[in-house]
Order: C-alpha cells, then sequence, then structure tokens
C-alpha cells in the first residue's frame, strides 16, 4: 500500500499542474491539484476559511471547528501532562478527525449521554434554540472500568494516539454506561454476530462510555500519502464557493467507480442544469475511514478514482474529488442519514441516494441485512435532513443492445446483465474483463492488480477475506 | 375471573349512585359512576362529544375517532361480505381499539410503510403540515404469505375478531415485508429470546405487514365487566371539563396500587395547586391490553384499584380512574413515549414518570433490561411531546421510623426499606403481610386472594408464571 501512496503523489503535483488547468482538460490532476491547493495552499489557516452564504448552512447555523488555537498550544499541550490519559484506537482517531474539522456539526466533542440517547431514539438532536439537526450515529468514545477509576474526579482528559502523540483534550467530561447491545439493537436492527463495526468498535470496547468537549491540537494526518484529499468541511466549501458553484450533488461511496456510476453523476449534473442550475458541481466523495475487510481498500480505491477520472468520464471542472473521513458502520438507513447529514456540513445541497445504502449481507442469514429501498425511503424523510433535497438512484445496469451501462428499461429487462459488488470483485480477483464498457480498462487494471497483490502478500493463497 | 367481574359491577351502579355524590364520600363507586355514565349516559353517541378547549390539543389538532356512521353502516356490513377477511388475534383487536378511539391520533389505521419506518427510525411521524406527532410503538398488523395470496389486487379487506364478529375494514390497504428482527431490534433494543410481546405477538404472526385506513364498526367491547372502566380519549376529556380541570395528570400503571403511589399522586396535586392551578384532576390509567403472564391481571387489579380508593386514599372528586386499552410492550423508553402520548390525546397535559417505566428484567441476562433512568430521560427530550409536562418520580420507600410510605431521604438511608414489586408479589403469594403502612389491607387482601385463586385453580401446584 505504501507504494501506491507514492505513486499517487508523483502522479498528481498539484503546484506544477494548477495554474495549467483549461476546460478541455480531462485530467484528474486537475481536480486533485486544486483541492491540494485549498489545503496546503493555506496551511495551518483552514479555521479562518470563510464559509460561502451561497452554500447551503451547516447543521446548527455554523460549522464547528474543535481546534486549539496557535495561541493556546503551548498552555494545552503543558495542561494535558497532568491530566488522566486515553489511549485512541484507530476508529476513534478517525471520530476525532470527523468531529475536529465540523462533519458533524453542531456537535462539540464525543457525546454526553443525553446526545447518545437522543441519537439512538430519535436518529437527531435538538438544539438549543428548539430546531432540530439529524444525527443517526453515535459518536462516543468508550473506556473501561480501569480508565474510568484513572479519571475519577477529574473533569478532563487528554487523547493520546497509538505512538503517543497528544491528540486532543476533552473537557468537561460526563462518563456513563455504555449499553452495547442496546446500542447495536438500536443502530444497526440486529444483534447478530459479525456485524465488522461491531466488531471493531464495540464488542471489546469498554463499559462506559465518556463525553465532553473536545479540543484537538493538531488537524488530524495519517501520513499515508492521502492526506492531501483529505478536505475538511470548510476548505470544501470554500472550493465550491471558488468554482462558483451554485448546487453541489454529493456522491458517497465506498467501492470502485464503475460506468453505471458515471452515467448517473453526470446524468444528475444533466437534471440540475435543466433545473435551471448554471454551475452544479459534483462532490465525489470516498469514505476514507474503517471499513470491512473485504471491501476494496481506501489507496486502491484513490488510484482507481484517478484512473476512470483519467479517463474522462468525469469532468475536473465540475468535479471535486475528496475522502470523507468517517469509519464505515454498514448500518443501512441509519447510517445513510449520517452520510447526507455531513455532506450539509461540507456544502452539498444534493445528496444522492442508491439502492441499499450502507448496507451489507445479513452476517448470519441468508439476505440482506436492509430493505433495498429502505436507506432512500428513511432519508427522505429523517428529521434535520428537510433542507437536503434527495435525488434516488434510477437503477443502471449493463445493456448488452448497446455495449454499456445504461439505465434499467423496464420493458426490455432481458437486454440487461446486473454485475454486482461480489461479482465484480470475483471478476477481478480471477483476472478476467467484465464486459466493454462496464469500467474503463485503465480502472480495471487496478482492481486486477489489487486482488494480484493480494495473492503474491499471501504467496500464493487467497485471501480469505475476498467473497466469492 | 368472571365472578369478580360480578362482582365489580354489583357495587358500581352509575345511575344510581352519581346524583349522591357529595365531596366526603370517599368511595371509589362515585369515580366509577361518572366515568360509566359518560360513556353508557350518552351510548351511541361517543362520536359527538365535543372536545374541550381547556384541554391540552390531540395530537395533530384534532381527536380522529375511527368509527363507521351509523347511517353507512348496513352498507359496509354488506361491503365487507365480498372482500378478502382478515381474523384479529386478541392482541390486534386491542390495537383496533387504541386506533379506533384515537390514543394514536393523528393516525387513521394500522400504519403503512412509511409510518411504520418513521416509527422505528424517529420515534415519530411527520404530519403534512410540517409538524411533529410522537409515536414510538408500531401499530401494525401481520398477515401471513397465504393471506397476502388470498387479498390479491383487492384494496380492502375486512377484519374479523376470533368469534367471526365483523370488525371493521380496512382500506386503500398497503402491503410491506415485516422486517421481525429489525423491528424487535429497534422497538426494545435487544433481540434476546423471552420478550413478552414478541412472543405473543412477533415471532409466530406472518412475514407481512398490512396498512391502510381503518373504519371499525361498532366500539370494542370486551364483555369481561370491565368495559364501563374503558373510557375513551374523547369521553375523557369530556369528563375532565365536566369537572372544570384546569390541569389533568396522569399515572400509567399495570401494578397493584400501594401508598408509595398514592403519596406521590397527592404529593403531584400538591405541587399543582401551588403551581396555581384550581383544580387538577388525576388521571389513574391501568393499562388494560396484553401483559405478560406474572403481572397481576386487570380484573384483580381494578379491585384492587377500588379498595385503595375506598380506603380513601385518594379523592374520588379529583380522580378519574379508567382503563387504557393498549396491549403492554416491556419496552421502556420507547414505550414510555407511548404511553405519554397516548395521555395526551385523553386530556392529560402532565405525565408522571417514574423509575424504569415500562421496564423488565433482561430476558437473558441477569440485569434489568433498561437503564432505570433512561425512560425518564428519554421521555423529556422526545420529539412530539415538547407540550406535555414530565413530572419525574420521587422515590418513595418505606420510612420505618414513620411506619409508613414517605418520599426517601438520602441522609438516613438506613430507615427506609424498598420493596420491589417481586419482593411484594412474593410476600403476597406466600400469605405474608407488608409492614403497615405499605398498602391499605384491603388492597393487600385482593393480592392475597389473586395468588389464593392461582393455587386452588391449579389444585394445590403453585403458578409457574409467577416469580419467586
Amino acid at each position: 500500500m505504501a507504494s501506491m501512496a507514492v505513486q499517487f503523489v508523483q502522479s498528481s503535483n498539484p503546484f506544477q499542474s494548477f495554474p495549467q488547468i483549461r476546460k478541455t482538460q480531462l485530467n484528474l490532476n486537475v481536480n486533485y491539484s486544486v483541492s491540494l491547493h485549498s489545503r496546503y495552499g493555506k496551511k495551518n489557516n483552514h479555521r479562518q476559511l470563510r464559509v460561502s452564504s451561497g452554500l447551503i448552512e451547516p447543521d446548527g447555523g455554523k460549522l464547528v471547528e474543535l481546534f486549539v488555537k496557535e495561541s493556546q498550544k503551548y498552555e494545552k499541550k503543558k495542561d494535558a501532562l497532568s491530566i488522566p490519559r486515553i489511549k485512541l484506537s484507530r476508529t476513534d482517531l478517525e471520530w476525532v478527525h470527523v468531529l475536529s474539522e465540523g462533519w458533524a456539526s453542531p456537535l462539540r466533542g464525543f457525546m454526553r449521554e443525553s446526545e447518545f440517547l437522543q441519537t439512538l431514539h430519535f436518529n437527531c438532536l435538538r438544539l438549543e434554540d428548539g430546531s432540530v439537526a439529524n444525527m443517526s450515529l453515535p459518536i462516543v468514545l468508550a473506556i473501561d472500568d480501569l480508565q474510568k477509576q484513572r479519571i475519577g474526579e477529574s473533569t478532563k482528559v487528554a487523547l493520546f494516539d497509538s505512538a503517543d502523540n497528544l491528540v486532543a483534550i476533552l473537557s468537561n467530561i460526563e462518563i456513563y454506561k455504555h449499553p452495547k447491545e442496546e446500542r447495536i439493537a438500536r443502530t444497526w436492527g440486529t444483534t447478530a454476530p459479525g456485524l465488522p463495526y461491531v466488531e471493531e468498535a464495540i464488542t471489546n470496547a469498554g463499559n462506559w462510555l465518556i463525553g465532553g468537549d473536545l479540543e484537538v491540537i493538531e488537524p488530524i494526518r495519517y501520513n499515508d500519502g492521502l492526506d492531501r484529499f483529505r478536505l475538511s468541511p470548510a476548505e470544501l466549501r470554500e472550493e465550491f464557493t471558488r468554482r462558483n458553484a451554485d448546487a453541489v450533488f454529493a456522491f458517497q461511496l465506498r467501492n470502485p467507480v464503475h460506468n453505471g456510476h458515471a452515467l448517473l453523476m453526470n446524468d444528475t449534473r444533466r437534471r440540475l442544469l435543466e433545473k435551471g442550475y448554471k454551475n452544479p458541481v459534483l462532490l465525489l466523495h470516498p469514505l476514507g475511514g474503517f471499513t470491512k475487510a473485504d471491501d476494496v481498500p481506501l489507496s486502491w480505491r484513490m488510484k482507481q478514482h484517478e484512473k476512470v477520472l483519467e479517463d474522462g468520464v468525469l469532468d475536473p471542472e465540475t468535479t471535486v474529488v475528496a475522502i470523507f473521513p468517517s469509519p464505515m458502520h454498514y448500518a443501512g438507513p441509519t447510517e445513510v442519514q449520517w452520510h447526507a447529514k455531513a455532506r450539509i456540513n461540507a456544502g452539498a445541497d444534493y445528496y444522492i441516494v442508491g439502492r441499499d445504502p450502507a448496507g451489507m449481507s445479513h452476517p448470519v442469514e441468508k439476505r440482506d441485512l436492509y430493505d433495498a429501498d429502505h436507506g432512500k425511503k428513511v432519508l427522505s424523510m429523517a428529521p434535520g435532513l428537510e433542507r437536503l433535497n434527495i435525488l434516488p438512484f434510477r437503477v443502471a445496469a449493463y445493456d448488452k443492445t448497446q455495449g454499456k451501462m445504461a439505465f434499467f428499461d423496464p420493458s426490455r429487462p432481458q437486454d440487461f446483465l446486473f454485475i454486482s459488488g461480489t461479482k465484480m470483485r470475483t471478476l477481478a480477483k480471477n483476472r478476467e474483463n467484465p464486459p466493454d464498457g462496464f469500467m474503463c480498462p485503465g480502472g480495471w487494471k487496478v482492481l486486477v492488480d489489487y486482488y494480484d497483490s493480494l495473492v503474491s502478500s499471501e504467496n500464493g493463497k487467497v485471501h480469505l477475506a475476498v467473497p466469492v
């Protein structure tokens, strides 16, 4: 993976390619470079970015960023030496990242019990002014009995990463019981064993949750060659404003992009233009946090997206590619609300929702965990998301008569081929080609290379996590 | 049980006792008679009851009653002969009862999928005008594959009771999948086996749900001698208006009343008077639908309530005793919202909430299913219940120094004795007496008699459903 990340860096030096931008230049580097410019061109200043009044308002009216001011850093770091410490897991750190940049605005830190309960029961928070913000996933920090005991009467704790670097301070803390079974049941609608996020972050987590006000010392970096794609909501808003976007439509994904996705994204732009918008901009927003073992890893997905964009399927002038730092719950209708809500905070006023968003197979039974239509139905009714325009997917499939991905025509079903994610992965794993026109050849090669790398890294054994 | 019901009827002839009401007459019959008067004094006219503008507005602004007009009954009954039939279980019938009288206003029938999903995910429904009504329990009707097949393309079905009497017509129907596991997980926060309502009404129910507009032919009667206590929301509202209530405080219970409850109810009235109300009226509102096997059955509870009121512990002038027809879910924080919301529709603007409302022991693990404080917390934050004043219980316990139930004084915990429901039942079962002042002797005798009746009805074997 590390080598792939290096390749990525090499292929997109922002400071060179940015000034050369031309509308006809269908090269992903342009997008990336723009993104990079907004992040690094104003390095260390990103809390001062102005949020455009032309974009949709963040939840709660104001984008909440939780970084310690430069002038207070010394004192905060000194403070941190004398208060109880909590070591963060990778997933905890991803949530600190999410909170710090305001994706979960108006949340100001890990949830206290009142926020946790509202999230579990109502999927939304009532704000002080009586208005309602959507919040469907608990953003919580678990601690165990020993940690609780060590915290004692302290009103603050210091959060450290796995390499013992100070990450943040959590103040005005509240410690309350972690009702794991209830949390799982209400979030996933099942308690079956084998839910990836549950096994990663809940089953072995502590029996207490600690909430409070978060103050993050430095912006979170992963140093994996992909940090430059991790644009904060403020940075995305600045980018949309710079591009004079009068509509922003977000496309969440955690899979390789095929031409059906591209068709959909381009068709969405066409529809928005028809609606009278002058410059709708696409936020192509792959999820970058925890994913399950058989998903294609982020670095490979980013490489695949790059190839797809190089291939000219999407217009870089009207596309912003960035990474959404949240971990993945695979909690279907509950999670899709989070995916949508976070994109409001990043400036998106249109959200594309497909079949079975954030869904997966039932971990025990032979069926999908969620009804494929529930995600879009729940999303369209969710409290706090009334301002967001929900754009349900039209189903795209491979049209054998045209030799390309097209919107499914129910009057001639025999002409269409549905290629599931599992089917796609199986083909790539076996080095077989999909039908022409399913995915651009460069993008497909990335997938084949990824599965090859698994086989070679396992000395010829097929990686067990890949479903067949 | 039947003989007990007869005794009940004998002891409260409304048409005799109502005109004799005197303020000093601390006799339950007065309450019951008033209730009876409002129900039977206007027999067959109760849809025309005027809802007082002085009471809290029903959810959605209007109390929804779903009875067929007298003039249309003949035609509806004729219609019902030619449409597919569904036979209702006892629990289904209780929900028809609940819906028909408007406890679930503004719901107009069994839930369609959009209502079902909003209930599961948000515990509330968004109404056409954009406002929000609380709705935390799915009120749904399950059918199996064969029934679905029989319904075919029909847009209506006729609902029959177990004795094949036509109960209602459901029109503009929508049939959708019954996601049992998800329904259970999101409603109870667990999927552990042994949840009473799940075993009664979900596990063996069909795999489809059928929603639609409900039209009920005749008010639901159970002919168990207790129908006269089953006042509809409209009847209760009329009664509160007749009594010039300027505040109505509801007390939901499914257990025998002890002096701790009475202390609480009287103290609540005192506090409301202090707040400036002139005539706060108590709605003492035992739940009358499905309960678990080891709860004291409704007929015995009503008999026990009668004795408690005869004993003068509560003032009949300011107390209305009636039966809440809903089945019990034992779904803790989720269910307490339903209990509160339904009482708004009956005119209550204050709701007393205790420790662990609608809770029970975890069916598998050795702990309570819910955190004892979550119910009141969730209730106080629930969307759609903002208009309701939540009155959290002060904890009452037996004060050994005073020889009576009193509010717990944390400065002298050694003086207090906590008598749990399980402890109370064990004492009664063993014909032992609780400490003097825990419950009036007449009320206690009813409990002892109930457990005696179980033993005798089982020929000397202790009834297994009674916990020890």
